[in-house]
Order: C-alpha cells, then structure tokens, then sequence
C-alpha cells in the first residue's frame, strides 16, 4: 500500500484551497448586533471623550482659591443641570450649584461636593453656600478628552467586541461600526439512508447527525452558514445542489460519500465517473484516504471555482475533521483565539494504530489528566457528546502507559 | 456619617430580590437555535444507538468462522446497500456484499473490508470473493445500541450545548429539546441630557453607553433584552415606562438618577416625591451609597410586584455594576460557568480609599500579574474599553505596593 497522505499534508491542502475565500472583507453593522464580532480595523473617536469639560459629582463649581480657606461662605449666582448647554463664565467669588456630568463654567477650576457644603439635596434654591473642605485645582473636574483625544484610538483592530468595547463605541456617539465579514458556508449532507431528526426512520435509515453538527460547528468557528440541504446518492442531484450553493457561499463542505463503497456519491462527482449525470466542472480534485482515525477519508476539489471540503459521513469522523482541518483556520479568519491545545497524562493505557494519527475522545480529570471516553469507532456519536477533549495519538505511536504525556485538544 | 452598605449587603439584597425571578422555567425550542442554551434537565435517549446492527465498513458480511482460513472464497448472495431495509439472513458459507452503515444480515457476526479481498470498489456484481486476512466475531459489527441504550442518558441537565450535544440529540432522533429558560430584562437608561449614539448633540448633552453596555451584558449572561427605553429626567414618564416593562420583563434594569443631584429621577420615583405624578406602586425601596468604588449609589425595589436594580448612570459605574451585582447571579441562573477570579501581582503600587471597596480596571501581564489602567473616574468609558480585568482592592486597604498580590476578576 502506498504510504498515505498525513493529516498535515491534508491540512495544507485544505488551507491552500480556502486561501482564497479566508482573506475577508468587512461589513458595517449596528452596535446591536456587534457583541462577539470581530473589529475590521482601529476605530479611532471622532470625539473627545468626554465631549465637554464636566463636573464629576453634585455640588458647587467654585474657584479652588475661593475655598482654600474655609470654612467660605459664597454667593450661588445660579444652577447647571446636566442637560444645559454652555453656561456663562464663572466671576471670581461666587459659586454655582452643578449636576453631575454637566458644563463646568470658564473660571471654575474645581467643583464642591454637595456632602462638603451645608447645602442639601433637592433643595429650593440658595443665595449662598458655604463650603467646609478646601479642593485644589482640578477636583471633581473631568476635563474635555481627559479619556481619550478625538483622532485616538477607542478600539483595535482583529478585537473581539465584548459589552465594554460596545460601550466605548456608543460613548464616541458611534451607532455601528466596521467588522470583519463572516465566512459564508454551504452544508450539504448526502445518503439516502438519512433522514432528518424529528420524522420516523424506515428500517434501515439513520438520523442525520451531521446537518446539525455542521451548523452549530460553522457559526462557533465565527463563520455563517448561509445554505444547507441534504442530497441523496444521486450525482445529477448533488451537482445541482453545488452549483445553487456556489451563489451563495465562499465555500461547501460535504459529509458522506467519499469512502470504498459503491454508491459514493461525492466520490462519483469529484472522480467525474457519474454515469447519468454530467459531473459538473470539477477541478484539482483529490480523493483519497489519510493517515488518520476517525476521519480517513478525505477529498477536496474545486466546483465551477468554489471549493470543496469533503468530510467522511460517520459522525465522529465529520465532527473530528471539522475540528483538525477546519476550525483552526475559520476560526483565524474569523480573529477568533485558537483552540487551546494542553499537555496531560493519561489515567488508564491506550492503542492505536501505527500509521495513523488517532483522535480519541477524552475527558478532563483535574487539571493535568485526561480519561479517555467512548471507544474510538467514529460512530460512537453519543461516546463523542460526553467528551470534553481530543487526545492525539502520535502517527508513529502505537501504545501509550497510563501516566504517559499526551496533546489535547479542547473540544 | 452612618457606616455604608457594604458590597456584600448589598448583593445579598439584590440575591433576595431577584430570587423569585431566577428559579427559571424551561421552554422547547428547535436543535437550530439551540447551541449555548442550557439543558434543562437529563435527556434519555428516545432510541437505541446504533438503531440497528450495521456495517462498519464497506466489504463483505460473512461468519467469522468462514473465513478463519484464508484466502477463502465464498460464493457472493447478494449486497446491501446503506439504504437497505432488514436483509435476508446470511446462511453459512456465503458471503454479502455490504455498504458501511447498512444492516448486517442475522446469521453474519463480522464484516471483511473490501480492503481485505479480491473485490474492488465500485465494480460489477460479482459470484464470488476471495477473503485475505480473518475477522474474528463482532469486527466491522457495530451492535444495535453499543453507543447507548434506549431509555439511557444521552446529556446531562445544566449543560451548556456544543455542537457536539446537537449532533447527538440529532442522532437520537431529536429535532427539539427543553432548555433553560432564559430571564426577560427591561433596560431603561434615565437622563435629560443623554442622546442616543449616531446622532447630534447639543451642548451639554452626551451619548448614552449604557443601553449598549447592558444590553450586551445582559445577553452575554445568559438572559434575554425584552424591553429597552430610554426616559427623561421626568417621574410620570419613568412610571409609565416601568408600567410597561412589566408586563415583558421579569426585571428592569435602570441606569442613572439616583445619585445626589437635584434631578434624580429614579430616587424621585423610589422615595414616592414626585410632584408631577403619582410615584407608582413602589414597595421595600432602598436608596443610599454603598461602600464601594464606582459604583456608590446604589438602589433597589419593587414595582408592582417587579423588581427594579438600580445603578448609577456613569457609564464605569453601571458597568462595574452589573458585573458585581448582576452578572454572577444572572450567569447562575442561566447555568454558565462562573467568572473567574484569579489572585495576581501589582506591576505598580496602587492607592485606594479607605471604606470603600474599589474595583480598578486592570490589564493581565503575562500568566501572573495585572497592571492598572486608566484612572479610577466613573467617566473613563474608553479606559475601560482597554482593561480586561477588574482589580478587587478590599474595603480597608488604601495602599499596595508593587508585587502585593490582588484578586483580580476576568470581564
């Protein structure tokens, strides 16, 4: 037997044929819709933030020289609520009342806490105040762009926006924002023993497990799936539905019909062996099996100039090759962090193959091991709920003591 | 002046007011829109996994015993494709060509992959198959429910679904599943002076942050925006706005005018002395300044049987307000993991008020320790923007010295 493509050669397969539709664009979108979204590029504020040289509390804004000595008793020569707009300059020897976040007046340099005067809350007006604690110059006083300078940067780019970047951007008067477009996705599931959860399975047909692994695994790898459809073993069909796909997504990623049987519907079309189909314009495909378990079969091509990414149909096996081939790279484009990875020992022996790089499903126990779940057939779909890692076994290596080092991967 | 509410007498107010309204219900919705909701209970798994005995490879089903010598070659009774209905029983010394996924004939107990024989893929019917290498009973047999029994958990209850989960669900036959219901919150942001972002202002007004802040920190944890208004320094309009949010929310969030100015809206309406307009059905109000930095004034109480948390309107003060109040019993109820708090070491010395807990923004430097940034005002919204940590200085600490550990809180 030839020696068989390793998962990296396969990995850079698929990077090199994605290169293309993973270098993205960016969107406007409103603040609404932003949290999580990743930043195009630096958002600088077009303000001064804060807009206007404001009082920090409720008191009295005074000449600091005023009150150095005190207790000083000053005249109240009128009120600033926080809506009005620019009140008239301060004179020396008097006082003003101010509200919090309102215009300090030109010739206040300090403003009073209300708790630091005999004056009370709410109040009817007053002819004077008198303060009882002495404030510097600059107290209570939040000066114009004292957070940041209109021009400065408020964001950076490749930020993934959390409720405090929305925040910043609504402050700078900013209602929207450009982010880094989502990757546009095709999913198309084939088998005509799979139905669709909810109705009743006939003998011998199964659940599709893949349509709904593939959605939930595209949107938290930051990309959007925006086509879906399921195909039978009908190449005429599958040709048809990729090229509905292609108006729609950057690229499709398939599920089934690339192993050694023979009703292998994507094999066909990509092989260009459909008997009652033209198999569609189809080039530089590979088809072929890898050195890994679950998830051997693997195939890529390039449909009428949208690529392909062609999963095996086993569940586990779709599911482990989304997370080898495609998540490290969707979630890249997408400014997403990595996966972590993690070195732990095991807490019981393992086997694999030699010649494949094996991904067992495993569980964290604590903070430094890991147990393996589930047996490693890549149908164990329900095995493959209750793991919370990846443990993976070196191509080379075939057995492994318990407390031996292993790589995981965070599921 | 008296000593203040601490943080913690205060969050326990808060737990105690929110209590009746976190004990969630649950609600049915579709696998679709399901990754990151919460199970509500266990899910059993309507079905067996595998449904039935099937073909884990494409190849041929035989009795292992036939084929305990090789090569051997048995005649070739017919193939089972993987949309095959229950096949005829396999009489000893054939065998049958059968697709991976396809029911395996009673009487067959091991399947010899194609890999294994004289056959190729995807070639004509053939009479016969020469076997190459033994199987022993069971190989390439997946038995109906070796995954998982029917009746048996499929997930556990409070688990936070991954794409993972939705495959099995999907697999189960399951196109829906009850999940945690999520809590209805009402924003309402009060203050004459506040426009929303993407417009004008006029001098003296400011954009308003905090309906963006809380109504991304309300969905980050865990809970659902139902209603979100912004009022004017006027009680009529408040009560009306909160008659509202009642009948949508389960609580109402309000940010702003309840500090000690004269046009404090929400301490108007909470101590029943509007003049204008009939304060409302307000019961067990509390409105006061706690020992804590930002964040001092602080209010609560029950509208017409809906409870009101209410945090000051400086946009860091409503931030860190939520984060300390909301967030850990939002993030609870709705079954996400905690924050995280980590102990880490000052770069530089930091001062804080005596009585009064402070919260610093702070940013991580390496695995293990946090530098401050930006100063300690209410104002700095895009200071804020750049920290990703909260530094935790305890109520009677005023001073820290660089390499002092503190605990600081992820954001």
């Amino acid at each position: 037997m030839a020696e068989r493509t390793s998962v990296e050669q396969h990995a850079a397969r698929v990077e090199a044929l994605l290169a293309g539709v993973l270098s993205l664009g960016s969107e406007q979108i409103a603040l609404d819709g932003a949290l999580g979204r990743v930043t195009a590029g630096p958002i600088l504020s077009p303000v001064d933030l804060p807009l206007f040289r404001n009082s920090q509390m409720d008191g009295f804004a005074v000449r600091a020289i005023d009150v150095s000595t005190v207790p000083a008793t000053l005249p109240v020569v009128g009120q600033i609520p926080a809506r009005a707009s620019q009140p008239n300059p301060l004179q020396p020897g008097t006082a003003v009342k101010i509200m919090t976040g309102a215009p300090v007046p030109l010739g206040a340099d300090a403003v009073v806490p209300v708790e630091d005067t005999g004056a009370a809350t709410g109040e009817p007006e007053r002819a004077s105040v008198t303060i009882v604690r002495s404030r510097v110059a600059g107290e209570y006083v939040r000066e114009r762009g004292s957070d940041l300078r209109a021009g400065a940067q408020l964001l950076p780019g490749g930020l993934i926006l959390a409720p405090r970047h929305l925040a910043a951007l609504a402050a700078a008067g900013l209602a929207g924002l450009e982010v880094r477009s989502r990757v546009r996705v095709a999913i198309v599931t084939t088998g005509t023993e799979l139905v669709a959860p909810g109705t009743a399975p006939q003998p011998g047909q199964t659940f599709d497990s893949n349509a709904a692994a593939l959605i939930a695994l595209v949107t938290e790898a930051g990309a959007t799936v925006t086509f879906r459809a399921h195909v039978m073993d009908d190449a005429a069909q599958l040709v048809a539905t990729l090229h509905e796909a292609r108006l729609v997504a950057d690229f499709t990623i398939t599920s089934g019909g690339i192993s050694m049987g023979d009703y292998e519907v994507v094999r066909e079309v990509l092989e260009d062996r459909a008997s009652s189909a033209p198999a569609g314009p189809i080039v530089d495909a590979t088809v072929g099996t890898i050195a890994m378990q679950p998830g051997g079969p693997q195939a890529t091509a390039i449909f009428d100039g949208m690529p392909l990414i062609c999963f095996p149909g086993n569940p586990v096996s779709t599911q482990i090759s989304f997370a080898v081939f495609l998540a490290p790279l969707l979630r890249r484009a997408a400014g997403l962090h990595a996966r972590t990875t993690s070195e732990r020992t095991l807490t019981v022996p393992v086997t694999s193959f030699a010649g494949r790089r094996q991904f067992l499903r495993g569980c964290a126990v604590g903070d430094t091991e890991v147990e393996p779940v589930a047996a490693p057939g890549s149908h164990l779909v329900a095995g493959m709920a209750s793991a919370d890692l990846m443990i993976d076994i070196p191509t080379a290596t075939t057995d492994l003591e318990a407390g031996e080092s292993v790589v995981t991967w965070a599921l």
